[in-house]
């Protein structure tokens, strides 16, 4: 009988939308020793893993799971991550902070307080050209929602070319060539050694003074000083970030009152225990029937 | 020779635009008694029509054209207004600000402002349901874009069901049960005898607390009382105001000053020189063909 370890911290929510999905096998379990599955939250995983004698399977809630890739961690089971789910909540913050910024909102709310009938421009993401840094299955959500919205998608990528609705396809040392005359540069990336501060000096060099910059992917993918000077010169228009090198972000951090810098405080995808658990469940059937699951992590390439 | 004049703010744009589309026959003229062909802003064309003595198409660079149609104006000339173009703006505008209010963007700044690493629950609009007031092309558009982010769409409209996007369409007497439930209302009505106060009292009462309603039709529309009172009363979450009875609002209306009423300056739909011309050019094929023009408004109806 496989036995399950919930950890995470609505571990009680967790348990009844399984237990109302009336899973065949299936017990719950407390004593790490006896699980062969675990589904939680990759940290509260990461401190179970010594106890985790039986292990086979684990089911994260989260699409980044860098605890657990960690190489200094045991790696003798296997790893599926959540994807698939975070796409909508992502597409929802990048859109709605391009709009924010785009239609002037700030502007605007301070005419209405000065009691002043302004039309100011406002700009339309109509037309603009949109750069995703990562086109994985949340890349490829901001994708058909650019297109929706009527853009230019670009997307780079280390080797998958995975959605239809990306325009053209950048790869390695093309970099630069991608983020030349980007209206918008948006990161998707994962932590891994290959996207350290992918988003550097350069990068931020050849984008327009325009151009809007928002990170929803990882914080180590910034060279976080080299985005500080920019906003500072002006030599961008404004940078929307949800994820940090360090988080909670340090309290000394220049970004706190970096101009035009909006920050979020890793809440950019919102996601649902029902979506979760609708994961885990087909995961199980797999795991049930001995057939592969479905987004297994290679430790190795980290994702 | 079909003669034009063209009655516009940027009207040296319209004219080196219309040009460019080197257009058979046509001449451009000053003097209104020649012109049988007026492509404009319709208050410009209502102070030109005692002179338009050759009149016999007028093209409106704006979908509303109630200085035209209204019943102490001569209605002896082809109208057709600009539909089509104002989709795609009004689009960004709506979701622009429900995306704004549900991200919670203002708190997000003020703890960014204050150094606090907060996680705030913020909405989602996946899963809500919209009511379109008014589904011609702009609600068609809205429509799309609603489905897009995985909402229910109810319609309100006179007769007409154009949209395969909606979910629902409602009609006439049904305004309370369409209205009943929605977690957003749009109004993108013209203005018409039909539509006054058509947000009234009763609409207000019937959507949940949780509610935002946005306006971007036209403003006779509200009752701007009712509208301030269920604002006051915390009755609806919050109001999104892009048109207004009297424009430019009043420096002594009350809605400057209501809480979570947030306004723009009918600046909505950003129109582009290149469509309207677009539109036009694409209509004087027709009238020099003597095909029926597109978009052409019904003077009784209004629109």
């Amino acid at each position: 009988m496989p036995k399950l370890l919930i950890l995470s911290r609505e571990k009680n929510d967790y348990r009844r939308l399984i237990e109302s999905a009336k899973l065949a096998e299936l017990e719950f379990a407390d004593d790490p020793n006896l699980c062969d599955i675990v589904f939680g939250e990759p940290k509260l995983i990461q401190d179970a893993l010594p106890h985790l004698t039986s292990l086979k399977w684990v089911q994260s809630m989260y699409a980044g799971v860098e605890p657990l890739v960690d190489p200094a961690q045991r790696h003798d089971y296997v790893l599926t991550n959540a994807r698939g789910v975070f796409g909508a909540p992502m597409s929802e913050y990048v859109f709605g902070y391009l709009l924010f910024l785009e239609k002037k909102m700030l502007e605007r709310m301070k005419a209405q307080e000065a009691k002043q009938w302004q039309r100011p421009q406002s700009g339309m993401l109509h037309g603009k050209t949109i750069g995703l840094l990562g086109v994985g299955s949340i890349g490829s959500h901001l994708a058909g929602t650019a297109k929706h919205f009527g853009m230019t998608v670009r997307g780079f990528t280390k080797g998958s070319e995975e959605s239809p609705q990306v325009d053209q396809y950048y790869h390695g040392n093309d970099l630069l060539k991608f983020a030349t005359d980007l209206d918008y540069l948006v990161g998707v990336l994962p932590r891994t050694k290959d996207t350290h501060h992918i988003v550097n000096k350069s990068v931020l060099e050849v984008l327009p003074d325009h151009a809007i910059f928002v990170n929803v992917g990882r914080g180590n993918s910034v060279d976080e000083a080299a985005l500080v000077h920019a906003l500072k010169e002006n030599k961008l228009a404004a940078a929307v970030l949800d994820v940090f090198d360090k988080e909670p972000l340090p309290e000394n951090h220049p970004f706190w009152t970096t101009p035009n810098l909006y920050m979020t405080f890793h809440t950019s995808a919102i996601s649902y225990p029902e979506d979760l658990t609708r994961l885990f469940v087909e995961n199980y059937h797999r795991y049930l029937a001995g057939k592969p699951l479905k987004h297994i992590v290679d430790f190795e390439r980290g994702y």
